[in-house]
């Protein structure tokens, strides 16, 4: 059976393992703090050129957003989202675990929150006679890709950031799938964009081709000053904190990091345009490596065997929309072949 | 400059690069629930021999520790340490981080904690009138080998666990280097008396040969229950658990987490025989890989450009003592040579 | 100017005041333990006739809640409310800042939870595959009145206490103003219901006539242990607990507190029947001593230098829904003066 | 049988309880906001003589630890105490509960932090090479009078401010029994020199005359923005905040705190020597309303049913050292029947 449930199912590029076991028994520096890090940091500011950024490696995407929460939040604060945002829903209340509300705002089958809709909710809190007595929007969190494919356009980031510094509250960007939307044909931002248009934000490797490891990005100096002792009292300094220097110097050195997201993308495109051609419509239309197709209950049991994938929502009686998510390592041949068994399916 | 400073500077032992290489692009089940993690669940239950006891697989020491606390303690209950204990120094307060205070206990050199001093501390906790206006006794924790690389008794073990027992409360142990306790020559206890004298433990594998990873054995069904839920909301849920199991897997199959410990504790022990033999003393006497002699500052000087090590603590105006510390993948001819240019730079 | 806007702008019933002042330099015992909560508990009980119950008393509502979700939550559960309940709006996120999501679901003007919707929430929680990742509903809170002045009836309550008996989830409910739902004409509820058929419910002072405090009753044994070292833990013991006893003891010795809340009720019926009489319509319906009247704005601002209210939300360009509330001290003659002084703005 | 156990056992001065019932069915604002709380403050800062400090009023002193240390600390920094401090040991974990560790250091039987003692702490935390790992001194709490009934002079907190700024961290003085030591016979400071040597201290209610109540100055504006937010969020705000307006307006608009202090250290002194007189030694000398004495277990049998006391520590096989203390409500005739029992017991 293939899946197309998810993309982390797999192991991470070869060249990241290659340059772990030939160093295996090389002694380096610990927690973040040698030479594989520093490679790291400096081949990821090619692209970031922002010398003020300071650059953190964490080990998984729930950590880094529980973090940032705890270096961000003042007690009474809260964290502005998209009700769909990952820390709304899929992090077990991580972000209410250090003791913050998430204040989440409705959103649409975009997943994505607006300039205009976070403007007009913090306008709200503070024209409420009650504000104190209510939790202040403190962080805005956004997440590009969004949890429901979609991405951001430099325009839509920058009329964010603006509504961010009119209310003087940092704008996080997390970034899990992150080099699927730098890839995206639809996308107009670069990593330098994300150096200015975000206080904070992460690039994410557990998604993107890594054996795991979310690379930090604090733009904004104010929230750099305690970084390493939160990430230590929250669990996250690894020990041998090498293996996430190793990964996103091979990651981004050479430009691994965007290949390995363009391939998962251009194999959700053929995927997008066989289940098309089968005539099926989406859910969404999304740009990235996530895809929402409407399909028929019938045919879904007849592929149940073979393939797996996330059930995403019902639509009616006979249809359900499902993800079908593409990563780095989807071979081109499973592709081809879950088109073929679909389109016979659908006969 | 070769370093004796701690036991997670190199990487990983071969095997485990080699199995994460020859699975690079396999598809498998994520979060922990996958073939690797059982077949490594497996292999440690042939030592384990609890099948009553839930095994999970985390990062990192101090991650686990944070998890375990937030897994067993009621809001108004502590976590009794020796006072030398990770959890009370070297955790920047991670278990405060999750509302709990550390109960330190004053602790000799050896860095223990005894049956009769836990007995004394929660009976005292209990008589006195205010009790409760005080933090109560939720937990007991020790660590196996101690912060001190001092290994506790069979005896030592079962009269903490009988203190637990009668007041009811859980006994923890922090295995960050179980296998140097476990295979040290002086040790009486088997990873199945573990299974057995412990409520929870875990045995670490980041100082034992893995890159990452620590495999937490809940031997107490009480606690078992709730377990995936709070490991995901504190961060400590690895996306691809794989990983997780493969290491352990690799390491406890046949053996080879037992080899790579007892690799350490020898060149601890030839270290320690060569100090010794050039007439110099310890802070105190331990048989794992960890090994504190006391060394005229003068030398160490001369020392410090060939090798590093831990400072431990003052002497007096001419000595001090330091923390010398092997792992799996100290070559034989650095403590060889270590031991000639200290015979040397004593001269 | 008169205000209408709460029932905590005054001070407390003369024969509380009294009491306390014939105690003042009376010694007794400290931090709830003293014969005054004594007194106070039987009082109580003669109403409630559950002799499992424990009964605490509490400084305030927030932080009564605050610690019954201390008391009874696991790290990744969270508490079920109504969208508009008083813990998912109105307490600078307190529950959030003892770790726990606040599971905030839909409701309609009356503010009320159904049992289905409970059922439904729940049986979707535990049906998703990824119920591992998201917060656990761990108790249900429902307030009586609540925030929008409705009550829930004998047969809802029955029901939402049935829904949580077959989850296993305890039933928590917020009485701030306890006593004008227990004495509203609509009302089928009795104190000894409440022992039954919820968990933990409070009994409301600060809004009922007493200086301050809430009585906490504890019906579920399974809750009851660590309560006193929880209170104290989070700033809610109060040191001269007997103030609490006091109070609670003469609302409850010969019914005052019903007799307060019956009069808080009554006068509301007569702005009800007033407003109703003049021609205006409600937002919702409520049988309690809280009143949501849509006025003109023009008449609002004729009557704004004499008289204050809570704007609760605007209606259309002309009209705004208001809040008034009456309390056991609003005077009889302010309530006719408002009615004449409306009928003579809206002319 | 009297009390000298405590000196919160009495409710509060008559003064206070009048002005209660003279205004039970005023109305005003809500939540600290109000008249009452007006005069309060200023009748306040006819002593305390600094514009810039912020006046706020909580009802117990463990809850204002606690919202202090909410209010003060990052999440990786702790608070230095004396070990013997209230926070380390008597409000059951209550500043751990925020998620921040106590950082007790060592103290003699006066209780007291030295100038010194702090400074070559914070100076070893930054030395340590690990000092990322453990937690970051973030404020420095005393409490005046001590535990142990001591007092600072206006050299030694002087000195402690002086650290404090060197550290660039705030210095916290916890007062719950102030007026007792600004009116010792050995006290130099005035609550002027508190609203500069302190950024945050609070004028203890409970313990003094009042019902309950505890004003907080804070008089570092780094601390003043957020703070009524964070008040409410940990359950501080009492609705009716204009009981604490009322009691602390009766306190200091005529000097009522200081007399009320006064007079217990008197009595305390009148106790003190009586029993100096009759040869008994003392644990500690302390010049404000507790007192240590140390007395044969005999004589204390014979007089323990007719007083009670607190139980302190054990001196050897015949003696313990107890504490009596005095209150603005002790009868000086209670204090004669004592002595004179006490010589009758002694014989």
């Amino acid at each position: 059976m293939y899946s197309f449930a998810n993309d982390y199912s797999e192991g991470a590029h070869e060249s990241i393992l290659e340059e772990m076991t030939r160093t295996a028994r090389r002694q380096t520096g610990c927690y973040g703090i040698d030479e594989y890090c520093d490679a790291a940091r400096q081949a990821i500011q090619k692209d970031l050129q922002n010398p003020e950024s300071a650059i953190h490696f964490l080990v998984g995407g729930s950590q880094t957003n529980m973090i940032v929460a705890t270096l961000v939040l003042r007690p009474h604060q809260g964290m502005v989202s998209a009700a769909s945002g990952h820390v709304n829903v899929h992090e077990s209340g991580a972000i209410e675990g250090t003791g913050h509300k998430v204040l989440a705002l409705p959103c649409d089958e975009q997943g994505k929150l607006t300039a205009a809709q976070v403007d007009e909710y913090i306008q709200g809190h503070y024209d409420d006679s009650t504000a104190e007595h209510m939790v202040q929007p403190g962080m805005v969190y956004i997440s590009n890709p969004t949890e429901n494919g979609t991405i951001y356009t430099k325009q839509e980031l920058t009329e964010l950031k603006a509504v961010c510094e009119k209310w003087n509250i940092p704008l996080y960007m997390d970034g899990a799938r992150l080099g699927c939307a730098l890839t995206s044909h639809a996308n107009d931002l670069t990593m330098a964009d994300l150096g200015k248009l975000t206080d904070i934000f992460y690039i994410g490797g557990t998604k993107m081709g890594a054996l795991f490891g979310e690379a930090l990005v604090i733009n904004n100096p104010a929230y750099q000053a305690d970084f390493r002792s939160i990430m230590k009292q929250r669990g996250g300094m690894l020990a041998k904190g090498k293996l996430l220097g190793i990964q996103f110097h091979q990651l981004f050195k050479d430009g691994l990091y965007y290949e390995l997201a363009k391939y998962a993308n251009d194999q959700a495109r053929r995927l997008e345009q066989g289940i098309k051609a089968l005539g099926y419509g989406f859910l969404v239309e999304t740009p990235t490596n996530q895809i929402f197709p409407i399909l028929p209950k019938k045919v879904l049991e007849r592929l149940s065997g073979r393939y797996s994938w996330s059930f995403w929502c019902g639509i009616d009686a006979e249809h359900d929309a499902i993800r079908l998510c593409t990563s780095w390592a989807t071979p081109a041949e499973m592709v081809e072949a879950f088109l073929a068994d679909l389109a016979e399916a659908g006969k």
